[in-house]
């Protein structure tokens, strides 16, 4: 019987059944899909790992693996008969090589322990989300996550050098590469990196860290309208170069969300302004970062390109301007039943989207409340919004409303948190027939049986 | 007859056969292996590509996509029976977006042109190899190429956001993502990245481009010893931040090579060191990056870190100090015939191996000149040597030496030249046995006749 065997693989402490699976293995921070898996298996190593599979592609057993739970698309959510295996018990953090300002981790690590292991040695891990402290950084490179320093740092694509993956078949793959220049043969991390799990099971990563910031200017500027917002982007990624690490814009909707509705936040500036921008930039020199930081928004001020501006002069000011962005997430809490969306396109087509995303939405539901905001230097807009005042918002019809003008302003209907189940239905819009068709040979060349997230991405 | 109907695809101006091939089709800058194809096709368009690999498909008849042809593994040049696919005519640049910083073109496009093109928009793409008049956007994408900006801007792959390439069975794959952020199903530029033309023919790209830079610092240091270039990497990453853009150590021979063999280099320092250093920082304002470069490079000199340290005054000084670096390519020829080795490895392993290599070079030829040098800040290191006074140089035996002592410091056997057909007998000491099987799981997948390069990367 598989199940006995894969207990007797893990041992006793390795696994959960019936009653002691809590709700934290049944679905990610949606709530969507909950589902409730036959079994959880804790590995506590790549061996372990490796015999779990090689036993579940014997017998056709679907097996879906776990980091934090915190993803937004059910990818990790169990389906009826999977199993869950959480990576939670493989967290260590193995080693760190200061001269080579890499680190290996394992897979069940959480981000935040990652961040904080590289700033006790000097050194940064530049990815941040908001769930740092529970996801885990096997979770980080399934879904190739984002956030807000991406303008700067990437995604954690970027970030990665080397991953240690299991396949379908139990084969333990040690492609654990170190350096940033390494040309021998295919680079096979990418084909684990961004797959939500459904071509092997991430268990190791090399981390590339960075040099530690010594300074961190924030402004929150109120600008003329949305092509100000481009102007402002070029001149100050001109005038800052690197050191520009976020471009965090907020439509007159989304700001008016939060100042109204979270308590905690200041309003940070006087003007009522279509477009807002927190902008922020990091650097080495705190003297002369702050002179360029200032001399260019000075700049931007002259030019007509922001209309009033306000600079962070402490600590605590630098929080409550960056409590403007982040007390989003609370305020949209208040529009629930709300729709969420996560898209991305080229710069240019944002204007005309969000344009015809607010004027639709304001036509078809004229109670409906929305929220557009977005990492725009980096393309990633959002769009929160709840259309019926008794809950019953019709989704579908939104859903093709938002994804419709994603397709055709050439954009992508998942920018950073993926496809999973809850998208799959909406890739054809952002991929052609012919790459999905290549995902699919890919899929069946690394994983024939199916056993891997199955229906995750793409449709069965 | 698959000949005559591949002629007709491309028409009268899109072939050339028996005497009209000249010798630039035969073989890449190595000068190995070279090769007389059968055909040479000079497609116009991605439908003549697809149209042409559909029926080479069908006939079997393998076919090897040619760029500058500007490689040294060999990876372009004809193997017996194989048909030449060059993509020059294919170069136009199709259109620059200036907001998004990203430009799209045609992968037969010189990267020179390139370059060219972001500067004359006040955009700047990074790549830079010494064959930039030749070499092509298609072939410095299917090599994943490096050179010296890699500590700042990355390879190749991470100047990439989109691709299109035709499969082997002729399938066009639109992939000409321009976002940052899209993580709607797998990124399959991956495939054709880094994969020498043996996955797929790369026919457009969409790159990212950056902030130009207008501040360049350029520094030649004499050092007590490796260790120190480590200590002297540290410190300026730390106190440099993102500004660092080149760090090229010279050890001892390599140094001295230059300055005894080539006229037009001016010797830069009065020490005599074990190893040189090359500094480069690039920045958006001038005076204050000066002040940060000068004071970095002080407290260098203050700790014992530097021995010696000269910084260009001005842009003919520039030029001086990079010439030096520069130098090398030509002092190299006095070595003729020389064997050239291009490895990375943990930088921490890097004095080891340096002195395995020269120690053990220098025992059993003693006759033998050897130059190191690399742009370690991304552990790549070259070696060049003569080991043989009469050109009778065992390059099996110093093969084996130097892949070796790579193999035992955990690193790549080709940093940034690609395997070709001259590394592939190396490429296990580099690759686990469970990667090379997932490579050849990928090539039977995609290429399942092998009709696309066959034999390059991988062994038949």
């Amino acid at each position: 019987m598989i199940i006995e065997a894969l207990k007797r693989i893990v041992g006793p402490k390795g696994f959960l059944e019936g009653a002691d699976i809590s709700p934290a293995f049944h679905h990610d921070i949606s709530g969507e899909r909950s589902g409730f898996p036959s079994l959880v298996l804790r590995p506590a190593s790549t061996l372990e790992v490796s015999a779990i599979l090689r036993l579940c592609e014997g017998a056709g057993q679907p097996i879906v693996p776990q980091g934090g739970m915190t993803g937004l698309v059910s990818a990790g959510t169990p389906a009826p008969g999977e199993i869950a295996l959480s990576l939670q018990r493989m967290n260590s953090i193995e080693d760190i090589d200061e001269a080579a300002a890499t680190m290996t981790v394992q897979a069940g690590c959480p981000l935040q322990a990652v961040q904080e292991a590289a700033d006790a040695c000097g050194l940064f891990f530049p990815l941040d989300i908001g769930s740092r402290g529970t996801c885990t950084i096997g979770g980080n490179l399934s879904t190739n996550a984002g956030g807000n320093r991406v303008i700067r740092y990437g995604m954690a694509r970027e970030l990665t050098l080397g991953v240690e993956a299991v396949l379908a078949d139990g084969t333990v793959l040690d492609s654990l590469n170190k350096m940033r220049k390494n040309n021998a043969g295919f680079d096979l991390k990418h084909l684990f990196i961004g797959t939500e799990g459904t071509l092997g099971v991430l268990t190791r990563a090399v981390l590339l860290l960075h040099p530690k910031p010594r300074s961190q200017l924030v402004a929150f500027c109120a600008l003329p309208g949305f092509k100000a917002a481009i102007s402002l982007l070029r001149l100050l990624r001109s005038e800052l170069g690197g050191r520009l690490s976020a471009f965090e814009a907020l439509w007159q909707n989304s700001y008016r969300l939060v100042i109204e509705t979270v308590p905690s936040v200041r309003k940070p500036l006087q003007a009522e302004a279509p477009v807002y921008v927190l902008v922020e930039a990091t650097g080495t020199h705190p003297a002369a970062d702050e002179t360029a930081f200032e001399s260019a928004l000075a700049s931007a001020l002259e030019n007509g390109v922001v209309d009033e501006v306000v600079i962070a002069r402490s600590l605590t000011e630098v929080h409550d301007l960056w409590a403007v962005r982040d007390g989003i997430s609370e305020a949209v809490l208040k529009l629930n039943p709300f729709l969420s969306y996560d898209v991305s396109m080229p710069v240019g087509e944002m204007d005309v989207f969000a344009e015809f995303a607010m004027t639709r939405i304001a036509r078809d539901w004229p109670n409906a409340r929305v929220g557009v905001f977005g990492h725009i230097g980096d393309g990633n807009l959002h769009i929160v919004t709840n259309v019926g005042e008794d809950g019953a918002t019709p989704r579908a019809v939104v859903d093709e409303l938002i994804y419709g003008a994603t397709r055709r302003a050439r954009g992508s209907v998942s920018a950073e948190h993926g496809i999973g189940f809850q998208k799959r239905a909406w890739l054809s819009y952002s991929r052609t027939p012919e790459e999905i068709g290549l995902m699919r040979k890919l899929k069946a060349s690394l994983d024939p049986k199916g056993i891997l997230s199955p229906g995750r991405v793409l449709c069965p």
